[in-house]
């Protein structure tokens, strides 16, 4: 809503839609950022089952200018949608959904966030050996932008899921221009691949809570200056993070590519420059009480 | 919002449609009524023009709670909902939708706020002779109201559409008990008409900004005591009105039924009795400003 706090018939909603929404903590980041800088939007949460009735109404309700979307609808709303990048259907997931006068835009920001992520803890991905664990939706996201966005050297896929592994590594193959290998996933090909890695990323759920005690890499592997990269962010510092920084590694946070898809995605609601302070601060409030 | 003014995943969007809504006064009566009772709701405003696609939306999107409905929907919106009561099928039309865990339920709050607009004015409607001018929307609704909820004498309807006129006239006879009479708007009927009603109710357009200066009913036919009611509220005090009371009759503003529709809609969204005076301070100064 406005600096004023008044809700006005010129007042644009923007919304999270999932199944289920009701520990998003989207409407909190949105609502403190709208609020901070005095714009006339509101943000709810909605929980759908009829996904595509509830993206035709979308487009039908004039002043409803976005969508956060979250599991399980982010692979299906593509087939709704009258817009998206190249990326986004390569990558066959989307977060985002812009209504522009009745046509709706969709993007991802998963990946672009994580991407920011790195960026913003001083690390240059060029030519970087870059080894993901995990080959689903975050991985696909952040894979794809890594090798459009980024010029890493190599990226090394593993997952324990061999056809979904399969069927990341020859998509990438065949949509970008970066050298991929795959690896079945397991404590061997994690011995001989972490060694080699420049930045290594954990896109499975492994050591969020509340099974907060695993990790999938033996700290004895880690090296100084290795990147170690958890997209997980309940706890704030997983197992992985917290052995890998005691080895001298650069840790990032999931948090921050939780917040950066936010930020980018407040971006594109809004067209301004997000107060990304404001939302972090929310955010660990949040996650920390 | 709450009481905190925290929109959360479970705060509840109520909204008003129509084209244009960007006048519209509710999202400013209806945010401030949850305000005032620490509500967990927030009300916006949709411009449209598919009707069918928002209402379906409306249905898919869980927190989706209600709608007030204005020009032009009113009436095709009958057709996308699952439920009505009979005598909103009757009027053909209504202001309100409920979704009651995906399930629409309409219904109008115009007639009932006619009538409690009278009843609140201290007039008993029993065995009154009720002389309306115009057949429009609003006449259908406070029409098959009155004789249904109140135990009127005599209806006499009257308006320059001569079909319009009939057919309502033969909609009330079929539809209610009521006597009816009908009569083409025009002096003469005035005259004949205007000294044996107990109730007038303008409910056409004349006397509206900005054609203030016009009013129906010549002064010399009003009668000390009959009450006179106008639909319309801007301005707050019609030319009908001001003569009406300067020769002694009861005067009810269409502001009386504009907040009492509000109010009733208001308790259809949310359960609870609504704060009626605060509703009517934000009206009134919307209205004077």
């Amino acid at each position: 809503m406005k600096a004023d706090g008044i809700i006005s018939t010129s007042t644009r909603l923007c919304a999270v839609i999932g199944n289920p929404v009701a520990h998003s903590l989207s409407p909190a980041l949105h609502n403190a950022a709208f609020n901070a800088l005095g714009l006339d939007y509101v943000y709810t949460a909605f929980r759908v089952e009829d996904l595509k009735s509830a993206i035709s109404g979308m487009r039908a309700l004039e002043n409803f200018r976005g969508l956060s979307v979250t599991i399980p609808h982010k692979i299906e709303v593509i087939d709704y949608l009258d817009e998206i990048d190249d990326i986004d259907r390569s990558i066959g997931s989307i977060n985002t959904v812009i209504n522009e006068g009745g046509r709706l835009c969709g993007s991802g920001t998963d990946g672009p966030g994580a991407l920011k992520a790195i960026l913003d803890a001083g690390v240059d991905p060029d030519d970087a050996t870059v080894l993901m664990l995990g080959a689903g939706g975050a991985s696909r996201a952040i894979a794809f932008t890594l090798a459009r966005s980024a010029s890493i050297g190599k990226l090394v896929m593993m997952d324990i899921n061999e056809p979904m592994l399969k069927g990341l590594a020859a998509d990438l193959a065949a949509g970008t221009d970066v050298t991929v290998e795959a690896a079945l996933l397991g404590p061997e090909t994690i011995a001989a691949r972490v060694p080699d890695a420049d930045i290594i990323i954990n896109c499975t759920p492994v050591g969020m809570h509340p099974k907060e005690d695993a990790s999938l890499v033996p700290p004895g592997l880690f090296r100084r200056g290795q990147v170690v990269f958890d997209v997980v962010y309940t706890p704030l510092e997983t197992r992985l993070l917290r052995e890998a920084a005691a080895k001298g590694c650069i840790v990032i946070s999931g948090v921050e590519m939780f917040i950066n898809q936010a930020v980018l995605q407040f971006e594109k609601f809004t067209g301004s420059e997000a107060p990304v302070d404001v939302m972090r601060n929310v955010l660990m409030e949040r996650l920390k009480g």
